[in-house]
């Protein structure tokens, strides 16, 4: 895509759209009663979700026939598409569909593209910064743990091994950073960590790759690292996240490990 | 107050004035630099807070001059007054001051007046109702714990019994309720509750009065219920706070009572 700015502009261009008309969506039902489903005992789903699935993902095969889709909604319902090699839009249309469904405002629309299986744009195009609202953002200069915010999030889990596991890795982590923050959005966590609101995130066992595929491209482009929290490469497959500036990711990874070994 | 109801038009109108012009000296400082000193390793203060909590007690010594003034950054440099009869205003000039160092946009000034130690206004007025932008407010009717949102926050204290405590009680709470969510804030989680974007709510060992003073009439306004998380009646000097509308109030009770009895 850095290879080829003219294209980079129009993908751009077509997803903020469809992201816009999408959030107009989102904002109308905001404060209506809402029909939800279950898509397991605490992981939700709305017609809105659906709604606006089916938008977007109308107006990215209207401008890009050739291209593929991967949503949230449809996967749930079909099973997650293999990624290819093949340009692929990769869309949550309703990140944060819990705080939706309560009323509570930090939701937003994700959509990310892959060419070559590598997540290419989003806000940011490869190589071209990351921004929002138009003005450009960076990470935060952070490089001391303890004056470091942490976000995560608690997933949708609820067997007693990974609660336990959750719960245990925030204990340990606690000792070690200035505080925690959960906000409910993957995306958004992501995107704080770009605008430096937050200096480190991670998630284990969110829903899939449409909550992260717009944001990584966003962070990189913001001089931020995303890295899978056992200290390898990001799988944007795994369902596993890490995020933060360069000086914080070595003493990120090394906490993250301590958490998994320490048994309060 | 209830009992005299331009006095309390005079009140709100007067700390909704201080509160405002509060906001902008923290807007015009959310994206800057901020000088930050340590109250504790992860208790923070800057300038903005002090110069805040400066602005309202000026302002409200001079249109209340026989009223007595408690504030958290006078009580960090003086101790905390004690409460009594006289009407008092209990002011946390920028609540969220980890969230407003790190620009994390989730912040907020809260102005609370007692009179005979019962908190007795804020955005609301006691017997004349609880609003946001204006606009009435009401708790969630939400009646079952597993469909319910918790919020909490993991405070400011690091020792081991602390921080075991805080993520034992989690564990537990995990298995009960829908999701959690930590925002920094926790006059805007009691504010959450009034206006139904959270349903459950508690936090053990925050700063002071001037974190729940106007935040608890607000719920109660709003026809929530504001308790000690024990079960027990709220006591605004305790540093413990519980908060839900009626029909999750026993629920959420026997919930943490559970929570304080398990060892995960």
């Amino acid at each position: 895509m850095a290879e080829n700015g003219s294209f980079a502009s129009e993908y751009l261009a077509v997803a903020v759209e469809a992201a816009k008309s999408a959030g107009e969506i989102i904002r109308s039902g905001f404060y209506q009663t809402k029909n939800v489903e279950h898509k397991g005992q605490v992981d939700l789903v709305t017609e809105t979700d659906k709604a606006c699935e089916d938008h977007i993902f109308n107006y990215l095969k209207k401008h890009f026939p050739e291209h593929k889709l991967i949503g949230e909604e449809t996967s749930a319902a079909n099973g997650t598409a293999e990624l290819t090699d093949d340009p692929t839009w990769i869309v949550d249309p309703l990140d944060g569909t819990t705080n939706f469904v309560h009323g509570f405002p930090f939701v937003c629309v994700s959509i990310g593209l892959t060419i070559g299986k590598v997540p290419t744009m989003f806000t940011g195009i490869r190589g071209q910064g990351a921004f929002l609202n138009g003005n450009p953002i960076k990470v935060s200069p952070q490089s001391e743990l303890m004056k470091s915010l942490l976000a995560t999030e608690v997933g949708t889990k609820r067997d007693k091994l990974t609660v336990g596991a959750t719960t245990n890795r925030i204990n340990s982590l606690l000792f070690k950073v200035r505080s925690l923050r959960m906000s409910g959005s993957c995306a958004l966590n992501l995107c704080g960590i770009a605008c430096g609101r937050i200096d480190l995130f991670y998630e284990l066992g969110f829903g899939g790759p449409w909550d992260v595929a717009g944001g990584v491209v966003i962070v990189q482009e913001a001089g931020g690292v995303v890295f899978d929290p056992s200290g390898g490469d990001f799988d944007l497959m795994s369902q596993k996240v890490a995020a933060s500036n360069t000086h914080l990711r070595n003493l990120f990874i090394d906490a993250l490990k301590e958490a998994e070994e320490t048994n309060p």
